[in-house]
């Protein structure tokens, strides 16, 4: 059979609505629909893929480490690779190696980014053609969220109701040039590692909540209004959406046994701050939103940016800004930027 | 009419499964039943109330102070005076002298101490001879959880259904020697005043809340679980309800809108400190509890208090650390501890 190299690059998504609780661990299946804003290469993953006879083990490296995936979290995820070659029929094992560029586990969506590309990559290397929807139904059993970083711009995960999850997949909603102006200024605080997975953390929420039903009661509306604000281009209707909805996300985490507390003093200051420049305006300038960690992403449109970073800029926890605008999903490199080495058996010195 | 300055002490309460919410503002009808200790006179109220021909108008001194009581929070709470020169049938104006030994406003529950306080000593200048039932349904109308500070030990709020209130009163469940062992270890961690009060606060949740009705079908239940487990002398029950009910209330503040954020790094360091006591001792050592402030209260079993300040005096952030025991409730002083001067219309110097 034909060895093939195949590269791709891919990027996080930030959730607009989220997506925290599952109904099926080991389909991933969601208790609830969510959205997110898929985002542009400047935080990005870089995966090569090959499946080789000469392999006798798959052999995952990630950021120049190899893993250990035997009975791991990582080893889970390669679930996709399984996947993938139960379609492609092909029992070859597979080399991967794959870099992020930006810190892994700490909120910023390093495994949205990392099973979207990997899923992205090695359905390359098989010689997969994939529609999108059915790449991110097998980027989802990766890692939930990566089912939303398979395509870009504004991104709808709908839960399904099917036990077997074959309703449970993304659909773009909004290309990114059909909203150019919304943007994500994402001010990262902390590089230190979370102390409670998201993984861990939802099967926790799920199973000890005491208010979380009621999250789920309000969520499946909040992702219609949220669709229905953009496809509007009511940037207000949309902001205080996201706003609400991550302090509810994380009100669920208050409220699980032990209870998971992401946002900090410094998330806090970011909260106070932009509530502060949306009450001195009038109007919502900046939209916060918090993941399983305490970085923060400022959504707003590209015109109010400078308003954002001028106020982070003055605050001593922000360690550095990005401006963030749409991506367009993950996308095929050249053999020029492969990251396996010549031999098939270990990545480029 | 007689002239008679009536002085009182009188203690805060920390609620162990906690009042969040008014169903009535006015008559101050608590969404849910609560349960409190009442603390010993370590931190305390001191109150003088005189009623006197001599006076135009209630004046109104707050540690020193001499308070504005047109159309603020302070001259609302003095509704208590209106309740019982009405049950007296006295017209007097009052002069009222009060001096709390903590600070107040961070959370350290000043006004109920201080209304509970106010409370008593003004039905002694009056001459009135209540139940503490009673006198728990006046200071309810000046701060909620007043009521609970009108009798020692471990009470019970019944937050009652009857829309005038007259079954909306504190009740003791177990006197202070009953369960001698059961403390209050208090952390104080910043005098800083609070950035939304907790009457404001209450109202946005009950206003706003998404998450808050499932706390409310929660919290009977939960009241009726921890009366059972202190009627058991079961810390072990009691303490996870405590942990669970004060993060679950702080949740619900987290889900208004705009957010409101009480608990902060400090809080958090204390949560996982105890946490890790808990895990390590295979048992709960103690269980903290917040209310609308950042300081930590860890009630514990007497036995173990060592243990719980070893660790607490390990914390920077930590200022100072007090045992508090269950208290008596409010007490009558002699003359000779009378706040007030002779002539009758100003505090003593």
């Amino acid at each position: 059979m034909v060895e093939r190299i195949a590269t791709a690059v891919g990027t996080p998504n930030i959730a607009l609505i989220k997506y925290w609780g599952k109904r099926d661990d080991r389909l991933i299946l969601p208790m609830n629909s969510s959205v997110s804003m898929t985002l542009d290469e400047q935080l990005n993953t870089r995966t090569s893929v090959l499946f080789s006879e000469k392999l006798q083990a798959d052999t995952v490296y990630i950021n120049g480490t190899v893993q250990d995936i035997n009975g791991t979290e990582v080893g889970e995820r390669m679930v996709v690779l399984d996947i993938l070659r139960g379609m492609a029929g092909d029992k070859r094992k597979a080399l991967v190696v794959s870099n992020n560029q930006f810190p892994t586990g700490s909120g910023l969506a390093s495994s949205a980014s990392g099973l979207a590309t990997l899923t992205y990559a090695a359905a390359g290397a098989l010689g997969l053609e994939l529609q999108p929807r059915e790449l991110s139904m097998v980027a989802r059993r990766g890692s939930g969220s990566a089912c939303r970083s398979m395509m870009g711009g504004i991104v709808e995960w709908r839960k399904g109701d099917k036990p077997d999850g074959s309703d449970s997949y993304a659909e773009q909603i909004i290309k990114p040039g059909e909203w150019p102006e919304l943007v994500d200024v994402m001010a990262i605080l902390t590089e230190s590692r979370k102390k409670v997975s998201s993984r861990a953390g939802m099967k926790q929420t799920v199973q000890t909540g005491i208010l979380y039903r009621s999250r789920l009661d309000y969520v499946e509306g909040a992702v219609e209004r949220a669709i229905d604000a953009m496809r509007k281009r009511d940037f207000q209707a949309l902001g205080e959406l996201i706003m609400r909805d991550s302090m509810n996300m994380h009100a669920t985490m208050l409220d699980t046994w032990p209870p998971i507390m992401y946002l900090d003093d410094s998330s806090k200051e970011i909260i106070y701050k932009v509530q502060e420049l949306n009450q001195s305006e009038g109007r919502i300038v900046g939209a916060y939103t918090f993941d399983a960690g305490s970085n923060a992403n400022i959504i707003a449109l590209e015109k109010d940016v400078g308003k954002i970073t001028d106020m982070l800029e003055g605050l001593g926890s922000v360690k550095n800004i990005l401006k963030l605008k749409m991506g367009n999903g993950p996308r095929r490199l050249g053999d020029g930027e492969s990251l396996i080495d010549g031999t098939g058996l270990k990545p480029v010195a």
